[in-house]
């Protein structure tokens, strides 16, 4: 598998991304990384490592910054590191692409140069968590692509949220939920009881509204929502684990003589949770619904985080989810028509 | 300070509800705690405790169930526990309220039988989370009354929530947030927008945009958003809380002697943590902008975090909370018109 990696997109951009390369590549000696951006920048990061044969560099002259406007960004900087790697996925040079760039403008990107799945209405990113029991793992979708969505949109991200937990996460039938302020049906906004309803007549194993506990409980493998509201539980959960570690180490810091040794004895331990609530351990968030494999990895990315998404990256490669999300698009075309074709509750 | 405390609401009521008023009483001998509820039921629960002179019972025949439609079950159950809690409050013989119940049918009750503070459009539920600096809490709201909002229900909340801080928290200045998905002003959606606008012309101390993950930072004392997503955000941050301290427990007992060793020494922190992300201490949440002091209480309160409640009631009471934001409210007109006389954005 061959994948492009936006060595000028992030917060640390190239210096944590080009050693997140190497990593990758010492590990996976099968796989291909393509170094896309300044070759002037990236190739003096490469030190020693100049000589791995599955670690190349693509010159790329401009760069999207994180504060550009995504879509005028895109549009304009067409020889852009992060318009490049989608331009070599589009020209069949690489398989999949990894960014810590700007999201709005890799989705941007995704949208102009590889476009959507043939029936997919509104890509979406996703966001996968940690939970206690079940499956060990939930997926968040819209986790920020689409700030207004409509009714079939949101029943759609659960048909595609499905086939990503499906084919990568193996799970024969995941359940689905929507996200609402509470289960009864009466609860919710226009907008969810029409996906609701929506969703009521799917084939999916739906469960209804799920509240923002459940994310973490193991009862439900798919959560959808709009991409305001994901966004927002996606950024306040990413807060939570932060505070809640930083607690405990303040908490330590100030205890005394026996509690310190009690936390050196339990450092497996709190570095098992580390590795549970760390973004970085999971390798960035899937773009879905695009005609190809994008995965969008934390700004702050350091070299781990990147090694991550570029696996990630690779695995969604070889489960060939596109294909994946376009069968199950096709089949709920039965309760879900496409969109102008078909009757909409939203019209 | 006469607390009327609703002893049939809540999952656990009214077993778990009369010993934390017992706990409560016992605690502040110079204030007073009414249990509102089913005399043949709650009498027995006092036991050796029936002599408190500062607490006593108040009959009342109904309840009103945790699935009830919340202003229907309201009106018609004119002697409920909890309508009868609100009416001691209108007829002076009680200066608060505390329910574990249904927190739809406690706003409903509050707004048939005390109304709201003149000026308010839309009373808010807030929820008070822990902070890692700063002045180490953040209020959230509308954590859940009002699922569908207009700009100037937000700027309003901002208001409120300001009023809220300052008096109860002591915070001389509250910084103010819009909840939304980024913090440039181009994001969120037209709703977060015409918010920010009229925020923007505030003479609070307004942030702007501000992210879940700042809800923990101690950056911001007051964040604002509608009912729909604080409710989500809320039970999603308690999901969180609940899931670290699991997988903390797992791992322990999965753990070797030294370990485990470790967790034992560790006690005190763990016990701090816990306390932090716990609901029970909190003291359930705050009705905002009803005339009158009410507190919601988690749906599964244990005796202590009925005596928390009790303990935020008393605090909200003697804060003159209810004078405090009428002032506010009145003064925010200067920049935020009343409903129905100025030209309002969303018309």
């Amino acid at each position: 598998v061959r994948l492009a990696l936006d060595a000028m997109g992030g917060d640390h951009a190239p210096d944590a991304i080009v050693p997140g390369a190497v990593l990758f590549a010492q590990q996976f000696p099968a796989h291909q990384v393509i170094l896309v951006g300044d070759e002037a920048r990236v190739r003096p990061l490469l030190g020693a490592n100049a000589g791995l044969t599955n670690l190349s560099v693509r010159h790329a002259s401009e760069v999207v910054a994180m504060d550009d406007a995504a879509s005028a960004a895109i549009r304009k900087k067409r020889d852009s590191s992060l318009r490049v790697c989608f331009e070599l996925i589009r020209q069949g040079e690489a398989d999949a692409m990894v960014s810590a760039g700007n999201s709005g403008a890799v989705m941007a990107g995704a949208l102009l140069v590889l476009g959507r799945i043939r029936g997919v209405e509104r890509p979406a990113f996703a966001a996968l968590f940690p939970a206690l029991k079940g499956e060990g793992r939930c997926l968040l979708l819209d986790a920020g692509a689409n700030v207004e969505c409509k009714p079939s949109h949101l029943a759609q991200f659960g048909v595609i949220g499905e086939a990503y937990v499906r084919s990568l996460l193996g799970v024969a039938r995941p359940r689905v939920g929507l996200l609402s302020n509470g289960e009864e049906d009466s609860k919710g906004t226009a907008l969810t009881r029409d996906a609701l309803a929506l969703l009521r007549k799917s084939d999916l194993d739906f469960l209804g509204y799920v509240e923002g506990k459940d994310i973490f409980s193991g009862d439900v493998e798919v959560v959808v929502t709009d991409g305001f509201t994901g966004n927002i539980v996606l950024k306040a959960l990413e807060g939570s684990g932060m505070a809640f570690a930083g607690l405990i180490r303040t908490a330590v810091e100030k205890a005394g003589v026996s509690e310190k040794l009690g936390a050196l004895l339990m450092k497996p331990t709190f570095a098992a949770f580390k590795r549970m609530v760390d973004y970085a351990e999971y390798g960035g968030a899937p773009l879905l619904g695009v005609d190809g494999v994008g995965i969008v990895a934390h700004g702050r990315s350091n070299p781990k985080a990147i090694k991550n998404a570029l696996k990630a990256a690779l695995h969604t490669a070889e489960a060939r989810l596109t294909q994946e999300i376009a069968g199950s698009v096709q089949r709920a075309a039965a309760w879900l028509p496409p969109r102008g074709r078909g009757a909409e509750p939203e019209a």
